[in-house]
Formats: structure tokens, C-alpha cells, sequence
């Protein structure tokens, strides 16, 4: 392990947030919360010094290899969470550090699952930094460093696996630096239309902002006790267009800008996206309007069936209505779709489209191989044949998958709960949800749960967020061993 | 496909069936239950002719590949239990067809759910008949046909695949012919051994050889309304004893006999899968001696946490105390027990310790691999590195395993019922294992269900049995077209 290299990754990680500070801050001061804004102050001024001498070139140096790329990615994002909490901390408007710790995490990774039962009492400030983590996390941190520093090396790709969600990374183009560029462009362009399509919509420009941080990184934190319910119908039909918009692989845009329109509406994962999405919409529509909403007709039926499903799938998590009270292969259908997750290259979580895809074709082609023992047909995606390796990998995602899952679901289980809510409470973090049914449901938070179950619900949201091998790379012990 | 090859082993399957049918006849005759034994008589007139037209040898011609096989397994199951079916129901004892399905598929993969609230209305003659289709699916019918027939030609190793149960087939000897004797002449020892012990601890011969067949198979089914807890403790005891003892790969026995015993003792799964078994017997023996049995004592709690246990993890299902009423660390430990079932090689059932060996060993080499990139160090189990192949099967079989369950679960959510009814109930059937939590727990029954989601769950259960691929090829229409 090359320490030198992951402390100058350090660096530009702190200098990043301290940067990133600097508008709550702001906010703060105009609006005179001065239990808030001098702690900003603070940490920004002790931050800022502290990463610049990280980042000076002389900590450059060494070998960096995969190793490295996952436990600088995992590293970074927990001092990422920590560093973020503290202004929560600080300001006592979250007394506890661990209570802190978690929304942070939770916003970095945009899971957008909640301690807090009144999160209005955090005032504007904070609000606005609680949101502005998801903005940051959507794409990350790391992908924004890549983009914005001139680097030589071939660890650029290292940084980039470890931190893009999805089987494989595809660069958009040959080198990386612009891949970075180019999707941060995208994500820049997308956010500022959308908050400006929230404001004309009628949402206070305070909440659109926040809102499109929230939809633009599919993480889920609003600005508001009623959560979503307060926005006009016009606003709501809005969030879900971009909810889905987000959910997509940032490719489909990148190829629609390139003009190779066939290319991109031809995307085998963005199809699948789009057919799973309409028939949950048509099944869901239909069974909470005859069971649910009879008297508020089929449109509103369709209306929140279309926004649930939107923020499930793409992990965003807002709710307008509590899914929990729907009839039971209702609320069925919404777990599975926290577990499916958005596309790959997308800033969505979950287990990701065309994963499942690969999965469901190595599947198949058992099957296949049963009937014609002597069949050599790959499997391809996307038009290409798939390498080994990444099948191999997919499949090895699922049992780790599996295994975090079950470890996890099995300690927070020890303090107690019921079956629903410790199952749905693990599914919401792992797949950066936010909410889950019973008592964490949507009209709900994860206040309740004792230190050791948020720290554990804290590591669920990490490893979920950078796909969970850059996290466990960090437990398991010959990570740390001198390279030979 | 070829269809003659099929018919052949239907004539066999036939057979056996009537002539298994012979002793619970004349159990029914001697106990003069008049409206039973007619139609016992009735169904053997007319298989036995029908069985032997079907095994005349000009049905065995054309070619016989690993399609034929699964196909052949597959439906001979699926007429097994509709053959099966029949003196429950043409008797009227169980007057729904649906239901006396269930409960014979119940009965043939070893599972033990059942439909009825009072099972000793069902008669000796019927009761003998249920428990005797445990003996007769624990090993599998397949399995003692290549045990009798003299048979040439390359296919008894398709047949004997597709009924073991693990992650590979191993021959125990070079001739197929000579393993499924040997097995059987292991499973038929064992058996005797166990019902004079079950004798001689006071249980009445009837209940000695009905319970012995359930704890032999790994099946489940009482014949008593108060299940296991009306018999002594030194029963009970021997009870759990043999519940472990049929879920151990039966590779250890015959090595046992062999007098191989540095070999025996040296199996990786057996090591594990003791492991295990003691890991959870001391955890749970703690839990719920503070939580249940404070008053009843330490050795209460470490008695039918053993049987319990050894329950679940053999698939088996017995159950002397309701683990529903456990707290929830209690009850999810339970429900992790039965996913991951006994070993390979057993009559056991679930996902095998073995098959999760393999997944394990592969997501280790997967983090290997990140940190050592041109390290080629093949996975080994049990001394031998394993193929390639087996390595695929084991991770697709995951994937299949998760799609099997999670289609199960939407079906029968379509009805309603709570969460973790459902969730047990797929899973009690898909393991093979019997009872759930909730209202499919262990005082409860299946009968509430309605005839679809009862189909569902056949299908789960001779899917679990066969290990999915048999009972899913049937359902792909290429399995059904010519060979080319």
C-alpha cells in the first residue's frame, strides 16, 4: 500500500469540501444564523490549509495501482462524511456526532435517509449544505477531481472504476480527464435547467435548488417537514420527468449531444429502463386506483404510482404518498425496484440495469447450454460481446452483494425491530434509497436506531454507493499489506 | 426431444410408485378403514399394468441427452406427485384435488408444509402413505431405479445429476450403477438403525417408522396434531441427532465404511457445515434462554435449540417449540438457516453448504484479485481445484435461485397476506423445509392459501428439490423442439 499517494487524494478531497462550504456559509451569514455560519468559518479556514499541504507534489509519489484506486475511493468518502458532519455537529442543530455522521453519509452517497424528525429546524444554511452533498456525491467527488486536475499516470481509471457505478466503465472518450469533463458538463447543464424549470413551476428558488440537488444526485433530502406534498402539481410532475432523467446512463446524453441519435435511442440498458418503468406504471397504476385512490381517480392514480416508482427506481426517494398503506404486492413491487436500481453511469444506486441484465443472460445461457451442451454463443451487450471477466464479476457483485446485505440485515436485527423494518432499513441504505415500509417508512425516520445500528446503516450507504469492494477492500487485512 | 426415452422412465416411475403403495394398502386393510384401501387397491390395478406396458424395452430407443434427462426428472416428479395425490383424494379425505397435491409434492421433495389442520383425521393407512413418500423422495426415485435396472448406454450419469442434489455429482465409485446402490444401502441402514432407536425411546412402532422416514428424508411430516411435542426427550433427542445426521453428505458415510476415517473427517463441507451448527447452537441456546426459557433453564433452551436447528438446517422441519415467539435476532437466524440448507450429497435441501463454499472461495478470489492483479491461484474445494464450469453453475445457480424465489413471491403477494407470510412461506417450500414464520409458522398451516398461489408453491418445492434446472427446462419451449 502507497500511503503517500492516498494522502495526497486526501488533499484534494479536503480542499474540494472546504471549497464546497463556502455557499452554505454564505447562506448563513445573509441570513444572520450565527450559531451556524462561524463554524463553516472554522472548519473551512482549518480545512483549506491542511489540503493544500496534502496536495503539494512531493506527496506524489510511488506506484499506484488498483489497490490503491479502492482504498483512496473508500477513504476518501468516509473522511469525506466525517469532515461534512461537523458543521451539523458544531452548530449543535445535531447534538449527536454519530446522528450527523449519518445524514452526511447519507447525503454524500445520496441515499437521503433521515434521523431527523424536523428538518426544518436546521435552518437554511445547513439545509442547503445537507443538499448540496448530494449534488457532490451524484456524480463524485473523485470524478470531479479527475476533471478538473491535470494529471499524468495511468491512474486515472483506477480513481474512475472505483467511484462510477456500474459493471464497466466505458469512457465516453479515449482519455479520461475529458470523460470526467464531459459528464460533469452534462450534469452542470441538466441541474440548471431543471432548477430552472422548479422555479417557473413555482417552488421558492431556496427549495428548487435544493430540490434539484436533491432529484440531480437521486438522493432524496427535501427542504420541507411535508416533504414533497407542499409543491403544486405542475412541480411534482416535473421532479418525476428528472427523477427518471437522472436514473439514465449519462452516455445516452453524451451520444444525443454527439447527434448519433439512432446510437443512443438504440442503448440496450436504457430500453430495459424505460420497458421495467412502464409496465410498474401500468400494474401499480391500476392496483392502488382500485384499492387506494378510487375516489381520487385514475390521473392521480397514475400521477403518484408514476412519481413512487420514479423515486424508487431511481433511488432518488422522495415521497408524495406513504407506498406503505398500498395493498401488499404494491408495496412488494416497490421493494423490488429499490433493489433494481437505475442504469449504470447513471448518478442513481441500487443493484443497476444492465447488471441484472448480465445476470439474467448468463441465466438464460445455462440453460441454453443444458439443451445444447456443445453452444459457444457469447453473451454480448450492448452490441459487443461481454469479456469474461465482467461476467465473472457481475456474478461475484451479486453473493458479495448478498453477503453485505445479510451481515448487515443480521446486526441491526440484534437490537431488535420487527422482520419489515430491519429488511426494508438495509435495502434503503444499500441501494441509496432513503426510505423504507413500517418504521422507516416514508412519513418515517432512522432516528430510532441505536449508535451501532446507524454506524453499521452508515458503512450499508458507503458500500452501496461505491458498489462495495472499494469499502471492504478497507476491512480486509492484505490491503494493507507492502506490495511484492 | 425424444419422447420414447421418456415414456420408458414414466413406465419406471410408475412402477415403483405402485408398488410403494402396497404397504399403506395393507396398513388400511387391517385397520378396516374401508373408504381408503379400495381406491389404494384400485390405484395399483391400474398403475401396475400401465407402468409395465411403458417399460417394455421397445420404448428405449433413440438418443438420450442432458435435455432428456432434466426433462425425464422433471416430469417423473410431476407425475410422482399427481400419482401420488390420488388416494387422498379419491378417498375424500382431502376433497380438494389442489390439496392433495400439495400436500404428496409436499410429501415427495421432502418439504413437510402441509394443508391440513387435523392430520390424524387422515387415517393410519393415508398418514403411513404421507410420510413414506418423504423415505421414498429423501434419496429420489430416480436415483433407486439406476439402482435396480440393469441399464447400458451413457445415460444414467444425466439422470443422477439432474435428481443429487450439490453443486457437482460425485461418483462414489466408478459405475453409476454401484453409487446408487451403494446410497441406498447407506440410506436403508441408517434408517433401520433409527426407527429401533426411535423404538426403544417409547415412541409406538407406527409413529417410530412414520417419523423415522420424515427425519430420514429430511421431509417433515408428524402424524400427530401436536407435532413433535407429545414424545420424550430422549425421542426428541435421538429426533435431533438423526436430523443432523441425514444432512451430512453421504460421501462421509461411505467413506466411514471404506475406513477412510482421516478422509472422512477431513471433508471441508461436513467441517463447515459443523461449524456452523455449533456457531448458531451456542448463539441461539444464549438468545433465547435470556429472552424465553429463563425460567425453564439453560439446558431447555440448549434442547430445542439443537432440535430446531438441526430442523432448519437439514431442511427437515420438525418442530417442538414455535421459533416464531423467539426474539427477532432469534427468528432471522432461523430464516438464514433455511436458505442455507445441508450439505450436498444429502437428502437435505436448501441452497447447500457446499454450493455457499464456492460462492464464498470465488467473491474472496474477487477481492484477491484487486489487490494481487496477476495472481491466477485456482479455487479448490474438498483438495481439488474446482472446474471452471462448476464455478459457473454455482453462480448462475444463485441468479436463478433469486429469480425462482422472487417470481414465486410476487405471485403469491397478488393475494395478499402479510410480508414475511409470504417471504416464509417461498421460502419454507423453496428449501424443502416445511414451516415458516408468521401464517405459515410452525403451528400454522398452508391450507389458507388460495388453489393458484398453492400451485406456486408446488412448483416451488419440486424446483427446490431438483435444483431449479429440471423443473425450469420444462417451462422453455427449446427443450421441447428436434434435436439438430
Amino acid at each position: 500500500m502507497n500511503f503517500w499517494i492516498i494522502a495526497y487524494f486526501m488533499g484534494w478531497i479536503i480542499e474540494v469540501e472546504a471549497i464546497s462550504m463556502l455557499i452554505p456559509m454564505f447562506i448563513s451569514i445573509a441570513l444572520h444564523e450565527s450559531d451556524v455560519w462561524p463554524w463553516f468559518l472554522i472548519i473551512i479556514l482549518v480545512l483549506a490549509p491542511l489540503g493544500f499541504i496534502l496536495t503539494r507534489k512531493r506527496f506524489r509519489r510511488g506506484n499506484f495501482y488498483v489497490r490503491e484506486g479502492y482504498a483512496a475511493t473508500g477513504l476518501g468518502w468516509i473522511l469525506l462524511s466525517a469532515i461534512g458532519a461537523l458543521p451539523f455537529f458544531l452548530s449543535g442543530r445535531i447534538p449527536n456526532y454519530v446522528d450527523a455522521l449519518f445524514e452526511t453519509a447519507s447525503g454524500f452517497t445520496t441515499t437521503g435517509s433521515s434521523v431527523l424528525s424536523d428538518i426544518e429546524a436546521l435552518g437554511k444554511g445547513l439545509l442547503f449544505w445537507r443538499s448540496f452533498t448530494h449534488w457532490l456525491g451524484g456524480m463524485g467527488v473523485l470524478v470531479l477531481i479527475l476533471a478538473i486536475l491535470p494529471m499524468n499516470g495511468g491512474y486515472h481509471m483506477q480513481l474512475m472504476k472505483a467511484e462510477s457505478p456500474g459493471p464497466s466503465v466505458s469512457k465516453l472518450v479515449p482519455r479520461v480527464m475529458d470523460t470526467a469533463k464531459t459528464l460533469y458538463l452534462i450534469y452542470i447543464a441538466l441541474t440548471v435547467t431543471m432548477i430552472l424549470l422548479y422555479r417557473i413551476s413555482g417552488m421558492p428558488l431556496f427549495d428548487a435548488a435544493c430540490i434539484g440537488f436533491g432529484t440531480a444526485g437521486t438522493g432524496g433530502f427535501g427542504v420541507r417537514n411535508s416533504g414533497m406534498a407542499d409543491y403544486s402539481r405542475a412541480s411534482q410532475i416535473l421532479i418525476t420527468i428528472f427523477m427518471y432523467l437522472f436514473g439514465v446512463n449519462f452516455n445516452f446524453y453524451y451520444l444525443l449531444i454527439r447527434r448519433k441519435f439512432r446510437d443512443a435511442f438504440k442503448m440496450e440498458e436504457v430500453r430495459v429502463y424505460v420497458g421495467i418503468i412502464l409496465v410498474n406504471i401500468i400494474i401499480v397504476t391500476l392496483v392502488i386506483w382500485r384499492f387506494n385512490y378510487r375516489e381520487e381517480g385514475l390521473l392521480y392514480s397514475l400521477h403518484h404510482a408514476a412519481f413512487t416508482i420514479g423515486s424508487l427506481m431511481s433511488t432518488t426517494g422522495f415521497a408524495t404518498v406513504d407506498f406503505d398503506t398500498w395493498p401488499e404486492i404494491g408495496r412488494l413491487m416497490m421493494v423490488l425496484l429499490m433493489f433494481t436500481g437505475a442504469c449504470a453511469g447513471s448518478t442513481g444506486g441500487g443493484f443497476k440495469v444492465s447488471r441484472l441484465m448480465l445476470l439474467f443472460k448468463e441465466a438464460r445461457k445455462e440453460m441454453h447450454m443444458l439443451i445444447h451442451p456443445q453452444s459457444v454463443r457469447p453473451i454480448k451487450q450492448e452490441g459487443k460481446v461481454v469479456e469474461h471477466s465482467v461476467l465473472r464479476s457481475a456474478s461475484n457483485y451479486l453473493t458479495i452483494y448478498l453477503m453485505v446485505f445479510i451481515a448487515a440485515f443480521v446486526l441491526i436485527s440484534i437490537e431488535g425491530h420487527d422482520f419489515i423494518t430491519n429488511f426494508t432499513a438495509v435495502a434503503a441504505t444499500l441501494n441509496n434509497i432513503g426510505p423504507g415500509l413500517s418504521m422507516v417508512g416514508a412519513t418515517q425516520n432512522f432516528g430510532f436506531f441505536s449508535v451501532g445500528s446507524k454506524l453499521v446503516l452508515t458503512f450499508c450507504m458507503l458500500a452501496g454507493r461505491l458498489e462495495l469492494l472499494p469499502m471492504l477492500m478497507l476491512l480486509y487485512p492484505k490491503t494493507w499489506t507492502k506490495h511484492y
